[in-house]
């Protein structure tokens, strides 16, 4: 018997996205699967759902790896690999195990020896790069800020010493309702001549991308108040 | 008038990949297209045929921008946006302004006030880190390995010290006959227990991610001898 794999399946930057920004060979791969991990139920049904899925909705199964905790293993699901079941995992938005806890479950599998096979589609981590006409030969995402005050600072600050030593590229990312907050943390911590990419809504209807020096960020306030973003930070 | 747009485009990952790997949308706005800035004339060439381009061959025009001079930009061509034409950004392979010279371009574009819009599609080295199943909440990507011997074993240690310190997935490209090479000197310069998962001819007919401990990786030789290949390092 053939053993199963696992794929991982990009899903669309959010709801308001376009389904022809998921290639169809990652569609015709998902649509035969009839179990997945995902990080929400919720959001994986809609986006399974519109991938046209040949099992019906009550029929296929959801690991939900955002609610299991830490401790426990996905061992018991992947096993089922060994019985030739393919599996699928899901991201909320973008490429699952970029930037969400769907790493975890990859590293599992490989540890179990199921063969992990890596599906293209959207990821709003490389758009935002693409986009931002920075270094794209050296960058580093490094998630999302600290929350503390003054671990934030001297986050930005070193974040700053890579783009100066090394000119490498950064890429964060905020909670939407934080967005104006750090833009303007940026503008007061950053040098004055630090370039600011800050991609907003990528793939969606509202998509905005801008780029200004830190100093040129200065005062701004967003239109939008809550705006699913990228910041890219460099040269 | 509407003033054009920089689209920045991927293509496949290689010649053997699936056209089905690009999206519709992608295609849709490519096909569009008369004029693409391009990293090698004759894969754009093939990959706008495949696509299915509007335009014939004879009728589109590729501006080479690696045969660029560093001193020269890319303006004069950029200035037909405000005559309203639309323009695309390709890469050899992948996503374009990563891993590649094209990051010049949407920089000129910005400056002179030119929107750039990022369109979906393949990336080895996103690709690579998805099937990596480590830290993907903080990752780093290095670009190609220093020729020289020294250099290479500093750069090397250097990289550890980021996964040791931060968690900091660290991720490397090497050109096909250098593979081997590298792959014994991370066997012997990393700390045994390091993990390097090495991702060969993604989306490509033969395409295989294996992943191993440095001291497991050692004596390895690669059957196929010049694989396109993506490193990634760390826990």
């Amino acid at each position: 018997m053939k053993t199963g794999k696992l794929y991982l399946i990009p899903v669309k930057l959010g709801p308001e996205g376009r389904i022809s920004d998921i290639p169809q060979h990652t569609i015709d791969v998902a649509i035969e699967l009839k179990s997945f991990f995902v990080e929400r139920e919720k959001s994986a049904r809609a986006a399974l759902k519109e991938f046209g899925l040949k099992t019906s909705q009550s029929d296929i199964e959801l690991f939900d790896i955002g609610k299991h905790g830490q401790q426990q293993g996905f061992d018991e699901q992947l096993m089922r690999c060994f019985s030739g079941e393919d599996l699928g995992l899901l991201s909320e938005a973008g490429a699952p195990a970029v930037a969400d806890p769907g790493s975890r479950v990859v590293s599992e599998a490989q540890a179990m020896g199921v063969e992990v096979v890596p599906l293209v589609g959207p990821s709003s981590i490389l758009m935002a790069l693409m986009a931002s006409g920075m270094n794209g030969q050296n960058f580093a995402f490094q998630g999302y800020v600290p929350i503390q005050k003054n671990e934030r600072r001297r986050f930005l600050k070193r974040l700053q010493s890579f783009i100066e030593r090394d000119d490498q590229t950064q890429i964060l990312i905020e909670t939407p309702y934080r967005v104006q907050n750090l833009l303007e943390e940026l503008s007061s911590h950053l040098s004055p001549k630090i370039q600011v990419c800050l991609a907003m809504n990528l793939g969606l209807p509202n998509e905005k991308i801008e780029k200004r020096s830190a100093a040129d960020w200065k005062g701004e306030k967003l239109r939008e108040k809550k705006p699913l973003a990228v910041f890219v930070i460099g040269h």
